[in-house]
């Protein structure tokens, strides 16, 4: 490479987890914007609103009452996507129209009885029961169902339509896209040298560092080398593990802190409750419980969607939907932006 | 399967494009949404503003002045993604940090020299323009650069940063992720089936009829039996071809007059100027040009975000970026919708 400068030569960069290629044309971001802003998000939730279904002591859609409740709080989601019974498609009889079953339950989690309070907001001691909560749930699910996704969509531009802290819980009777392309990377990865991908790259991180965001001593978060999402994040833990489940007291501890770190720096970038989708990824479960898993590494993504201010979000539109995701700033400039900015949320900087 | 009704009974479907599945549960539509509401586009965008960089005669941000333009005018992107010299990245030596050259160019093609007309507002002939401008491009491009990405980003929804009517034309060094995995699927259905699968698929659509949404002697558009956006659709050939710019002169006509009556449609579904992604995917260019490339079959792919109303959109967040796509509402009664719209713009209904 005669001269290459990441952020200022455009380039891809090969996603190992995904098998599939990021362009990076970080000189783009000096373009201006005049498209769409986005609503920043509600200052003024109220605490608790009796008309809101996942308050405390509220009626849900179906008519069941809340209980008062004071930590976590699980019910099944009023409008699953899954249903544990569906009876099987017919068979169309040719290959391009190929209809499968599809089995599953449906959870919402609150995670906190305040509406006002966010994961970045709450003690570590709540953030602590919400792993634990996840862990139940991963366990109690994942003895049936082959894969049970946790995953949380924080702001209404994340398609969030309810303020209150909350997260879903969908478990299926089959490995969705994901999974499938995830089993089959880190598989083949195992196969051909002998350590479990996001392992080797968790060490391999932690010895680079221009990609790391905080740490500690079992877990780090990077900014990965083939982040598609401006501030994307990848959750790894530092030893192998295969499950939520598998975490011992002191990592549920430590993840609860790096959770809660990460966090705070993100609604810091740009002083507003941060938007993203987030979700944990882990073994696969139900009849894998008995089989090897060994190339498989507990993570967890966060892919936030704004670029450039509580306003400005990136667009995964035209050339990325029919062609390839692109990236305005390099992995790299994303976690030093992020490294750079204090642990201490800026709401409660001056208390 | 015992009393399976797709409408009622969620199921999986397989895409063999993208080789990927699709959770359908349409029941899900019924529940109610308190989420973000989209802002409409704006009504009253002026026919030509001085200080757009898309209107004829207006300066753009590099200086230059357009030409007083009075059909399509291509000019290159003032803010490049891909650009024709990058030096070579350097190799990081490890297997999970690999990155690759990309180079390109990046144009954006005005359609029509007012702005406030869109596709479905103009006149066939000024759809053939455009047509006949997109196969001259995908021509000049792809003599030397392998992929030739034609899209549309319409609406501010889908990141469209200037209400001009235009596309975009990015040429790469590189097969995108989609172009890769499209030759590889259509690869294989061909090698195993002996045609083509965009060919047969659009055979089997032609006779079963319930994902058609509009047809013409040389074409037809389906919401594919995999579509994943609420109102997706496939625009296909009935014959092979491979490019755009093999299409003859009649095809073009028809070209022009099938998506005119699409686009109409789409207006009309929510009386709104109807959001979309759209891009052409054709065999590829440079050095393919050279190669049998008889498993393609040229497309164009529409992916609108609009779900319930003009202000309602699906999100593809959580569950769809952690584990699979979801829709909820069949492809079928997708298309039976647009299929019972009239081909009349609502704008010009009372002229
Ligand atoms: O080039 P534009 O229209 O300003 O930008 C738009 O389309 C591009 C290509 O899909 C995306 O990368 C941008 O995020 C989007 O805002
Ligand atoms: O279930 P919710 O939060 O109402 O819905 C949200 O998350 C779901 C799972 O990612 C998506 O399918 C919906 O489009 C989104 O609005």
């Amino acid at each position: 490479g005669g001269g290459f400068r990441a952020s200022e030569h455009q380039h891809s960069r090969y996603n190992p987890l995904r098998d599939e290629w990021v362009l990076v044309s970080a000189h783009r971001v000096k373009r201006p914007w005049q498209g769409q802003l986005e609503k920043p998000p509600p200052e003024d939730v109220p605490r608790w609103d009796p008309k809101n279904p996942l308050c405390p002591g509220a009626t849900r859609a179906n008519g069941e009452v809340n209980p008062h409740y004071e930590g976590t709080f699980v019910f099944p989601n009023d409008f699953p996507a899954l249903q544990p019974d569906a009876p099987e498609p017919d068979d169309s009889g040719h290959p391009l129209f190929r209809a499968a079953a599809a089995r599953g339950v449906c959870k919402v989690m609150c995670f906190h009885p305040h509406s006002d309070l966010t994961l970045p907001l709450m003690s570590l001691l709540e953030i602590r029961a919400v792993i634990d909560a996840w862990a139940e749930l991963e366990a109690e699910l994942g003895a049936s169902y082959p894969w049970v996704q946790i995953f949380e969509n924080k702001g209404a531009m994340m398609g969030c339509s309810n303020p209150h802290p909350h997260c879903q819980v969908w478990a299926s009777s089959f490995l969705p896209n994901e999974a499938r392309l995830e089993e089959r990377t880190q598989r083949q990865h195992h196969s051909q040298h002998g350590m479990p991908m996001l392992l080797e790259y968790a060490e391999q991180e932690a010895q680079r560092k221009e990609r790391l965001v905080v740490e500690n001593e079992d877990w780090l978060v990077v900014v990965p080398y083939w982040a598609t999402w401006p501030f994307q994040t990848l959750l790894l833990p530092r030893r192998h593990v295969l499950r939520l489940q598998d975490l011992c007291d002191s990592e549920r501890d430590s993840l609860a802190s790096i959770m809660r770190r990460l966090l705070i720096k993100y609604d810091n970038l740009f002083q507003v409750s941060f938007p993203y989708s987030m979700g944990w990824h882990g073994a696969p479960t139900g009849p894998y419980l008995q089989e090897d898993c060994g190339h498989w590494q507990l993570h967890a993504h966060y892919y936030p969607p704004l670029l450039r201010s509580a306003t400005v979000r990136k667009f995964m539109v035209g050339y990325e939907m029919l062609a390839q995701a692109q990236r305005d700033l390099t992995p790299e400039q994303a976690a030093e932006r992020l490294r750079a900015l204090p642990e201490v949320h800026y709401k409660l900087r001056h208390q």
